[in-house]
């Protein structure tokens, strides 16, 4: 027989195991327990938080009743960004009240297509916002530019033109232009996503002028959701060149068509009713909504350098057009309480726009605007109990936490628990646009039907989730 | 009364749009309907995997009896590492048939504490796989190189003790040296990951001659897993300078005290009991076990080159030695009819350490290794019943799929769909370590108590749940 000898550390380990933690987790009876701090065992955990989730996630375990579907979108909202915005938020531990709070989390693939040789109709394993949008908002991929077309130059009906076909109200919300590819993609079936407005030189047959439906903007008034808010106002002073309405604006053209048309806080405040007959278009700003915070500097090397902090950005539009507001008035005006529901796509745009430029604080003040709006939609489910909330991105991103300087832009900031957070981007040189990537994402939902976004899905399952959620019928459509 | 113009494109989304699909969806009966090809409406969607983890997911969802614990780490398995070995194996519509087939899943922080002023204490938001592992063997969060000792120095119980020491039995098994930290954590307690032997100079006050409770191996031998399998044979040729076995080799001593060495696949073979009395310590290379693809080579701008293919690794151990085989093995050892359970850790390991290197074939097939090794426990989970398996990352990774050349190194590869999947590395210039990154990552599990994973948590909430889930009591390590 072989000779066992006693245990070197067991007494030490056995000393320390017998926190009443641990004790009590054999015990069944964890949750009760303060936590102590996080050098200590069981302090960096999240019991407390996982009971609640674990809670929330049987109750969305069923195909229940859902009156009213809200999409939000961080553009380029990678499980990277969200932790970059978390870290230097809430600190590595804390937590996000809305994308954190989600009961039900997933993955989902984001790939697009090929349209043309040598690869047509094969994966594009990195996609651009046009065909990841598509991808949810028809169940159809693309290729990278696409407006709601498929690979073979054939529109697809949206989640929101099916919605408002089957009695439901709608809206679309973004910080970006609304013309901008993930608000688009929802109102809009154009080849190329810069075709914005008639004087867009990209529209081609898609311009009214040549036979088509018209730019993204003219789309826009034809799909009429109930409640539109954004930017992109400045395509709006574009004159139309054919059709009813050749010769005016587009804004002219938008009021003589019944739209209300606030431009700031005050006039969105006094808006009280949304529906066909008077609905909502806010454009409030020329093109972007400005970010929360004002740019960091991104440098070589940067990721190895002391720590800086965000300053707010003096231009941001503040009360009553942050995101969270703007989702907050879409919420109230399309929750009409005579009318079967409302599907709302909410975009937090500029965590991508921001990536793009290599500025960490650009990109984690809107991951913060659209954490804040997540919770205003969370509240609203919890309140309403038939809301099915969705938060997700399109596309991975760029900036990567580090742990020293690289040989790519970076930068450092002290986060709010006082430990450097160090972001490098590493897919553009100085002065080039950081390229997207082609990582999986977080998807993340709450309500009923949420568990369909558990394990891993793709991009156009959520079209079908929400189509099924909402037993959207396509037939309605051609009534 | 304003003009409402007909919608330009109704007819044509209605035609398209009154597709079998989402007709059927509307009806109710989508999952009953064959896949169109990927560019078709629908044609990407991932209905039917997801209703069938839908399924398991509600059966998952109880706090069931569980027997056994699977606990299955990628080192360096982030969501990019993870799309890049699917996109290149399977094709990015395809699905990893281990990985991907998880029902539960969620995301978790991986963070781990400076121990040194100027931030002792606070976050360190760039982990190693010391402090990771820590975090999940013990409960408690660490700096980086610690093994299971908190950064007071303070030894914490692993997952590995406490259930051996709840009568279960135990296992350890990786394709790097034993030593590694991911293996190293849940069977010794030091200061410095590097102190692999005797012989190494970082063991300090840890080593047996200077009063410690000796180097990782020496502790191994001590903590006694029933089944322990990987590299590190190197290792095990130094002599204890200390204690009952001082002037004897590690291997010498291991044979003196009863375990079986099996050095090969057939040897491996014949064995066909691992306990306390006999067991079974298989070191299967000097080092770390051989990748199976060869190392393809990133240069500057080889995110824009020419595809490739990834090509055998001549090395490479095979059957009877794969890392699902020597999962396999390590479960039929240990699943004894007579004996309460099991708790087995797996890691594949240089999924991490070519992802360091730059080489892009090489951390794809280690994740391919690690897939099929996820299969092999969950294909004894679902046949026994009461077998929880996780599957997850300890740390986030570099490498990063983009759409052409970065400034920094790279490789295109010619996926098994006949596309290029461009891999960018943008951490560390030639001839440097790609670093580590912060992100959250993908935690996904089966089987009773796999619900715990879904949602936010942190990697110290993988020790609770897997101790709740096997009744660890503490207590049990000091009788």
């Amino acid at each position: 027989m072989p000779t066992v000898r006693a245990r070197r550390t067991g007494a030490a380990l056995g000393a320390l195991a017998l926190t009443a933690l641990l004790v009590a987790t054999a015990a069944g009876t964890a949750g009760a327990l303060p936590s102590p701090s996080p050098d200590q065992f069981g302090g960096a955990a999240r019991h407390a938080a996982q009971t609640r989730i674990s809670s929330d996630l049987t109750s969305s375990l069923r195909d229940g009743k859902v009156d009213n579907v809200i999409l939000l979108i961080g553009d380029g909202m990678g499980d990277s960004e969200i932790t970059i915005a978390r870290d230097y938020l809430v600190g590595a531990g804390g937590t996000l009240a809305g994308i954190d709070a989600l009961p039900a989390t997933g993955q989902y693939t984001t790939y697009s297509l090929y349209k043309d040789v040598p690869y047509a109709g094969k994966p594009d394993y990195v996609p651009d916002s046009a065909a990841t949008g598509t991808a949810w908002a028809t169940g159809t991929k693309t290729y990278d530019n696409a407006i709601s077309v498929d690979i073979h130059g054939d529109p697809h009906a949206t989640l929101l033109e099916l919605a408002k076909a089957n009695g439901y109200k709608t809206g679309d919300v973004s910080t970006a232009e609304i013309q901008d590819a993930t608000p688009a993609v929802q109102v809009a079936h154009v080849a190329q996503r810069s075709c914005f407005g008639p004087d867009s030189a990209s529209c081609g047959p898609d311009a009214l002028v040549n036979g088509g439906a018209g730019s993204i903007s003219e789309q826009l008034l034809d799909t009429r959701p109930d409640v539109t808010l954004g930017g992109g106002a400045a395509t709006f002073a574009q004159t139309a060149k054919a059709g009813d309405w050749e010769g005016m604006t587009l804004l002219e053209q938008a009021e003589e068509r019944g739209y209300q048309l606030p431009t700031d806080a005050a006039s969105l405040a006094a808006v009280t009713v949304a529906d066909q007959d008077q609905p909502v278009l806010g454009l409030f700003a020329p093109g972007n909504l400005p970010t929360r915070f004002a740019p960091s500097v991104a440098t070589v090397g940067g990721s190895g350098g002391a720590p800086e902090t965000c300053q707010a950005n003096p231009d941001y539009l503040g009360a009553g057009l942050t995101l969270a507001d703007l989702t907050s008035k879409a919420i109230s005006l399309l929750d009409a309480k005579q009318s079967k529901g409302f599907f709302l796509q909410v975009e937090g745009a500029s965590i991508d726009k921001r990536d793009h430029a290599a500025d960490a604080c650009g990109q984690i003040g809107e991951t913060q605007d659209l954490d804040e709006a997540v919770k205003v939609a969370l509240d609203f489910a919890k309140k309403d109990g038939h809301t099915l909330v969705i938060v997700t991105a399109d596309h991975a991103h760029s900036s990567q936490i580090v742990d020293g300087a690289t040989p790519g832009l970076g930068t450092t900031l002290l986060t709010v628990e006082g430990s450097p957070l160090r972001i490098s981007y590493g897919t553009a040189a100085a002065g080039g646009s950081q390229q997207h990537t082609g990582s999986q994402l977080r998807i993340a939902a709450y309500g009923p039907w949420a568990y369909q976004v558990v394990g891993l899905s793709d991009q156009t399952d959520t079209f079908f989730t929400i189509a099924k959620a909402m037993r959207l019928d396509p037939r309605a459509l051609s009534r």
